[in-house]
């Protein structure tokens, strides 16, 4: 009963991967290269965590705004690091009203820079701070290789930016806005994440440090997927953020920036999804139930619209897909499309006085009696599945983590079973970029708050100074 | 009582209106020529403002898409009437990744080709159709005279694009849309509006008709508002959008495109505003109550904190203004900033069990019993608010139109009292081209459903075909 539109996810991982993009209709390839379509399944699943992430965003104090597209080089400039990391994936505008520009500008690969330089117009007290302030927007950046969601030149983000009174205050923004994300991720999108620190090699370029939220895919494959930067006074003092301190005197201010992007939805499809297409964690699926009457008996389409009516009341997200297509064939799309329940009502069934109910998770189909309070049978039924796929997606993660004390190890766990690799590191470059040799093993994050595994550098055998997850990264 | 950093009306209206812009924290200029930051007051109408459009064009059965923010040049020149139009104006990327792209990108200005060419890959039947998709985006537009919300190179806008089996069903669509920006003015944002179509000469470039939204501003002058759409099959039969009928033969569908911007924020302003500051309609305001303490009592603040509760358990959007500042410093910034209804909580007024309710339109002074209806009171003076602030723009709309026979006539209304003019036209362009020499006056839209005011064109004399209303434009 496998959907022939995709290749078996144990075959060809990559190749599933994009046949479950296009049989779930989330994102077409366009005529714009590296630039993919949004489509309305795949732009919708956006919508509902952009309107999660806003709300917590909001509870916790911050304002959205919109900073210009298109930024100018000299304002780039201003703060080395950034530039010079961004520079060879900009994407330039030369040409403006049929004039050559006297300045060139790039299409923004992030906002640092405006934000920073508006700041510095808005601060001049302790009474103007802190700016909590966020924008949801679309970036560019130049990639070679891209994929859908994972990887393409334009993409969607929300970039939150923020500048404070204290170097402390600034951290502990840092730290919450990351836990934000780790919430988001274990309680709404039902992927189990590592969170901690970047080496400086793989820190944002431009950031005292960069914390990440790393999760892993069901081929053992890392995915980084959000980050929250400590800025210090870098920015502040590349654009002259200045304010008059409690002592009254000229201080630089100290700043974070944290984001997320439309790379979730190809988190939630390489953690979560099977060779049926798309699994939704109830919680983030735009559609959370679909009724499908079988037959055309009148009492069936009274039963579903008496469902779907008591379901959307009480907040549920349901449907009833009266149109004229074989039962078989609406199973085969909905499942497709990753709806977590669907309730079936068939003339059969009713004789009987019951209803069916089908899990799109494990699949499975539970008779309940068509009396039955369908909102709590429907709440119920979708806790679990929510329940389900992140436990399903933790025992893996606990599967495909390992501990590794040699190079040897290290090298034969990413050559047959990939995953989360946990060793030691003694803080060296050049220790990371020999771990890169094999496929690219790449630090993940430092751990911070486990013990140590052992007190020598997985690489180097000298002392080791961090407890370090690495893994092969998309 | 006026607000000082605010200039007077009357006396400047281009200066007045940056310096609510400016007041009220809605959006302030960038370092980026010809673009403005919207800052956290003004992105929250935008915000408030798609929610409500959002809500509607979903119930129209609307779906969310995402295309890319580049349009290779070839793709832009396959319909050769849109190209023209928007070449001019045209933000091109010809370096990316470090090298000079093979083919140039525009950084769109609308989003027709795109779409089009994405739906000649999507529809095969009739079956397919329709399809009805919208998207929230930022374009862009090289003007060179720029002022906040009217007129920036970059704005955020939403753009709907339709495709449909038959001609009649696109109309429909057309209009239908038309409406649904006609109700968004009038009921929300408190803006009477004339609707019709535009003339050969001011429709869209590649449309086969462009029906407008047309409002009027304090100063008369008129403000193209939003605007809806029929192509016909022009774009079908460029980009090959062709669908097997229900006769089985080939044929290209129909379509229609409808947008709306943030220029409706620069409506608001110039539509409701006054000397001291921007005035919202409350079903547009993002914070519909404030509720100012005045003393330190803490019966003051017990109630403050109650009335705040059950307003906000009703859906109303209200706060408690805590913080450490003079009640009159207070009342003016809440004032500048457009929250429609100031509850004012004192000592004195409480000895007389009484509370003060302050509305913005007017800014009357009411006194009610403490122990009121607190919800009832707020949601009868909003009520009110949004009724006047209609009312009075409706009231002044109709002074400021009049009927005009003769050139003399229109001359001398734009020269001292500019609004809308309706005059016969006889359809020929030269008579529009002569209409523009007075201070630029267009035709704003035709008026099909009113009765001709005379038989003769405004210009030439010659035999008129139809009402149009003209205007001078921001």
């Amino acid at each position: 009963m496998k959907n022939k539109a995709i290749t078996s996810r144990d075959e060809d991982f990559a190749k599933w991967y994009t046949d479950v993009v296009k049989a779930a209709k989330l994102a077409d390839y366009s005529n714009v290269k590296g630039c993919v379509i949004l489509e309305p399944n795949g732009y919708a699943i956006w919508e509902k965590m952009q309107a999660e992430l806003d709300k917590k965003f909001k509870l916790l104090g911050h304002q959205n705004v919109y900073m210009p597209v298109l930024i100018p080089e000299s304002l780039l400039k201003k703060e080395g690091e950034l530039i010079a990391g961004f520079a060879p994936e900009g994407a330039w505008v030369t040409i403006g009203g049929n004039k050559p520009l006297e300045e060139r500008m790039m299409i923004r690969p992030t906002s640092e820079t405006l934000f920073s330089d508006y700041y510095a117009s808005k601060v001049s007290s302790y009474r103007d701070l802190p700016l909590l302030y966020n924008q949801w927007c679309n970036v560019m950046r130049w990639e070679k290789e891209t994929r859908p969601f994972l990887r393409t030149r334009e993409f969607l983000w929300q970039e939150g930016h923020t500048v404070h009174e204290t170097a402390k205050e600034a951290e502990e923004e840092t730290l919450q806005m990351l836990n934000v994300y780790r919430h988001f991720f274990e309680d709404i999108l039902a992927i189990p994440v590592i969170t901690g620190k970047k080496t400086e090699k793989e820190k944002f370029a431009g950031a005292e440090y960069t914390c990440t939220v790393e999760a892993l895919m069901y081929n053992g494959v890392s995915l980084q997927s959000a980050t929250s930067h400590y800025f210090g006074q870098k920015f502040s003092k590349a654009y002259g953020i200045q304010f008059l301190n409690r002592e009254n005197k000229l201080e630089n201010a100290y700043q974070t920036s944290w984001g997320c992007t439309t790379r979730m939805i190809g988190a939630l499809i390489m953690v979560h999804s099977d060779d049926n297409g798309l699994v939704l964690p109830p919680r983030i699926a735009p559609r959370q139930v679909v009724i499908v009457p079988i037959g055309t008996d009148e009492e069936v389409f009274t039963l579903a619209d008496q469902y779907n009516k008591k379901l959307i009341a009480n907040g549920i997200s349901s449907f009833v897909d009266k149109t004229e297509r074989s039962p078989g064939f609406k199973f085969a799309e909905h499942e497709v499309n990753g709806i977590p329940v669907r309730i079936e009502i068939g003339v059969r069934d009713l004789a009987e006085n019951m209803i069916t109910l089908a899990r799109r998770d494990t699949r499975e189909k539970i008779k309940v009696s068509k009396d039955c309070d369908i909102v709590e049978e429907v709440s119920h039924l979708m806790s679990a599945i929510q329940q389900n796929l992140f436990e399903s997606a933790k025992k893996r993660n606990d599967e495909k983590t390992f501990n590794a004390f040699t190079l040897e190890e290290v090298e034969k766990i990413m050559n047959t079973q990939p995953g989360f690799v946990k060793a030691m590191w003694c803080g060296d470059e050049a220790c990371e970029l020999k771990m890169k040799e094999i496929r690219g093993t790449k630090s993940r994050c430092i751990l911070e708050n486990e013990p140590a595994i052992s007190n020598k550098c997985v690489c180097c055998g000298k002392e080791a100074k961090h407890l370090v997850v690495w893994g092969i990264q998309y």
